[in-house]
């Protein structure tokens, strides 16, 4: 697996994921968990978090995930799904799995969960390869 | 349609879309267009703008014209293709529009671009009908 | 759980699921298992299955699970990974689990399998609950 | 732009496609459009199209409006989204136009309409480039 300080900066030198104050937990070839907290600044109208937030910390967690495989990626495209709300949770808890590692084409699995593990949203992502971390 | 006020209050009153600057330029009955800077906060590691930040502009636009029909709605679940990098354009603007309009569940098409005009997402979002818009 | 043999008329009664030979092989309440021939009709021009065919597993399974909850559904909208070519099986399976029961939506995950287990294609379908099956 | 001939081809000598009737209608670098009749078996349970034969239809003109660059490709993801009941109509239109032409990914956007052109369903296909079609 790649060295896990290059996927951490991956997080660190993010400018919109510091300023979200998103964290990467625990890194395995394929798995990715990370988290974000429920901050002000993540509200939407209905004092929930934003969607934006919530699919920013899926795609986050999921990039990384395929980036475990040595490669950086770009995103071709994502699907969620919005099955509770999310609020009332200190953090946000994302979850990203390899569904397939191809050569070029990679698809990843994510889970969002609150505090008590309850999955609030699922999510598929599908990304190109591009060039070797270094 | 629904007051102009109320669904401008959906960006102002809304703490996320607030901090990423975003504005509300344009709606009418199933059409909405706004737009986000490409800010120092919302940047990625790659130097474009994150992800979640195009993807909180296409949720934002698109529920607005969810909502020029009077209700409050609540996102189902949404796909997004991401076609160029968001990089180099001083805005992004997003734009939506009404692919169906049905008494319980809604589809709306978002179109993002850079100040030239080029397409870099396209997306589509479900929402679900909450209550009326007082 | 609603009547078993309700679920089974949904595929029996279905002409088109006939016409594939498609099979109902278990049936709990938020979980559906189902089969297809890969026969000399459902092919593509590749030899393997159509996506048509792969596509109709998916949605059959996952509408039969959707429908274990005791309500007609119809589809909102569905989203399909391709993992792997539908070919040298004798069988295609489906199986689909509930992601979200929903009083008015509910969201349903599949994954099409060959013979030997290997996960070809991965699904998300999202149904809109219609009336009661009597 | 590629010999429509081996575009028709694609059609003629695909099993499933034969077997549903399914034609194409024209052709443009970027752009295909064909037709499949509602026939007898290809009725789903509530007596409008099975979503699997809309699918393929879709998934059909999608894909050949891919090859009209040259290259056959394979299918990565599909997301559909179903507007209207596919009914009382004679024929079922499929429309599919290129949104982007990428050296590997391509993406697409498919239309289904009834003889009347009421937009029936609304799908995104986006498939990766294997090899040139000689």
């Amino acid at each position: 697996m790649v060295d896990r300080n290059k996927l951490n900066e991956m997080i660190e030198k993010n400018p919109f994921c510091l300023e979200m104050g998103m964290e990467l937990l625990e890194v395995e070839e394929g798995y990715a968990r990370g988290r974000m907290p429920l901050s002000e600044k993540s509200l939407n109208m209905y004092g929930g978090m934003h969607g934006g937030c919530s699919f920013a910390l899926a795609d986050s967690v999921a990039g990384i995930c395929a980036c475990t495989y040595g490669n950086y990626v770009t995103t071709v495209n994502s699907n969620m799904n919005y099955l509770l709300p999310v609020q009332r949770t200190e953090y946000v808890y994302g979850e990203a799995r390899v569904i397939r590692h191809g050569k070029r084409v990679g698809v990843y699995e994510v889970k969002l969960m609150n505090d008590d593990g309850d999955v609030l949203c699922t999510g598929t992502f599908t990304y190109y390869v591009l060039h070797a971390i270094e």
